[in-house]
């Protein structure tokens, strides 16, 4: 495919998750504040990469993209509820997220704990109850698994955790990477080692493929801490420097702004060996990776 | 078995379950604070009687207990995440539980949240990955949906929803039940549907233990009502009174204390009906029935 065709995929693929998000909540036979408080997040919008790091995965071994979808949907679950409690008042204390206040600001502190509690638990779910024959119980299993690991107290709340205890002192690249790696990127390369378990990949595709999810976590957030910097503060949705007014430990505050650029240089060309390493088809992919590394948002 | 054989069961039960609980927060590779967050409350002791109620059920078909403690111990995470949740100052800002400081008293309010989310999310990890050959990978996705649902916003988030939005008006006994089905009913009887189902059971034998559990778990909460008029504040660790003080909703409030001991017995009466009608050993859940409808804390 060319860049427009890709565009036009990744348009409609998107649309497709943001049509399916709402309705796994609609039907739900639970209390509507619940639901409109779990909905309120998961509609305010985001670029959807993990969802369309699978789908674009699948896309890559051949696959039908529909098949995935209710794991990508689980997966904007977790990052969703996973937003909804790093802005909660004793976390991060965020007023606003994209530009739309926060679920606490619009729906109590009490309730957006419980709708992140609640998106957690459907993600698991969703995946158990999937009718997608397509997909066996042992591939459901590894799914579910793979999930449950990226966003445990082993992936993502470790980062969390680990980025808390980190404030306030000067941290080494090597503990810097470590928060990353937990906080952001095990679910980035889970998205895309979903894909590659719904494709029934092999041992040697898992790994070049976990290696390039690897690396493309890493450059996504690098280029992070550089938006911060440079990035325009309509586009990201909060003031620009206020990683630096925070003393946040980031990559350029660490290895200057050039260094850090020189760091995402590194890490898209290392995830594009690996992913260039596997015998599929690597347009869609390619692609997410220069968005990544030039994204203004 | 007598009366003292079932004891002796069940406080060996309990002891396996209260020696593997921390064992599998200590093997995972997490920061340190995290992992005593979540220890500190799975090992803040308890009646177990989640994981006591699949193992009990598990001996009712004749089965191995072992084969169903890594689904107990789930249950028993999914019950602290909870507990955790429900005592953070947005909730209903406890300081004490079983006699000692709530986790967020000890560890911080953003590490509780976190602790929770992990144990939350661990639990369904615990699951999809036991290596209990007994279980098939279809066994393990019906126990994975089932406790997703109970735990879920159409079980027990939905029921503490639910809960808050009910403070301050005076609910009817439709809505008293709505709750309590939900918030504690729902993983009550999830425990022994787990039992059922890594037992095997037939559609019937299922239906009837869904009803067993249905009363008991109605039953449970009744008791808990009655308790904080009737019981000892040394063995409830909290004070006495303290539902009619902060005009909680409850049982005795909408039935009087008599109303509520008569509800009990019902209860218990239909939760033995159902028991007795499966074809199987009843003395170990007959003895829990007891136990409920008696306990004194």
């Amino acid at each position: 495919m060319d860049s427009t065709e890709i565009e036009q995929f990744l348009k409609i693929k998107k649309s497709e998750i943001e049509e399916q998000l709402p309705e796994y909540i609609a039907k739900l036979s639970a209390p509507e504040k619940l639901k409109e408080a779990m909905t309120y997040s998961l509609k305010a919008g985001g670029k959807r990469i993990r969802p369309l790091l699978l789908l674009g995965t699948l896309h890559s071994f051949g696959k039908v993209e529909k098949v995935g979808l209710p794991v990508a949907c689980a997966i904007e679950m977790i990052h969703t509820y996973s937003l909804i409690h790093d802005d909660l008042p004793s976390m991060d204390n965020d007023d606003l997220r994209r530009g739309k206040p926060t679920n606490h600001k619009v729906f109590g502190e009490a309730s957006a704990i419980l709708a992140g509690d609640g998106l957690l638990t459907l993600s698991f779910q969703i995946i158990a109850d999937s009718m997608e024959e397509q997909l066996s119980p042992k591939q459901k299993l590894a799914l579910i698994s793979g999930l449950a690991k990226a966003a445990g107290p082993e992936g993502m709340v470790g980062g969390q955790i680990a980025d808390m205890e980190g404030e306030g002192s000067v941290l080494s690249l090597k503990d810097l990477e470590y928060i990353h790696i937990h906080k952001t990127g095990k679910l980035l390369a889970y998205s895309v080692m979903a894909g590659a378990i719904i494709a029934d990949a092999n041992k040697e595709q898992l790994y070049m493929l976990e290696q390039f999810a690897h690396h493309l976590g890493l450059a996504f957030q690098i280029r992070d801490d550089i938006l911060d910097i440079e990035g325009s503060e309509e586009l990201i949705g909060k003031p620009v420097g206020s990683d630096t007014e925070n003393n946040k430990n980031t990559y350029p505050a660490l290895l200057t702004i050039q260094g850090a650029k020189e760091k995402l240089s590194f890490h898209i060309d290392e995830a594009k060996r690996f992913l260039y390493s596997v015998d599929m088809k690597h347009d869609i992919l390619n692609y997410m990776c220069n968005l990544i590394a030039s994204r203004d948002h």
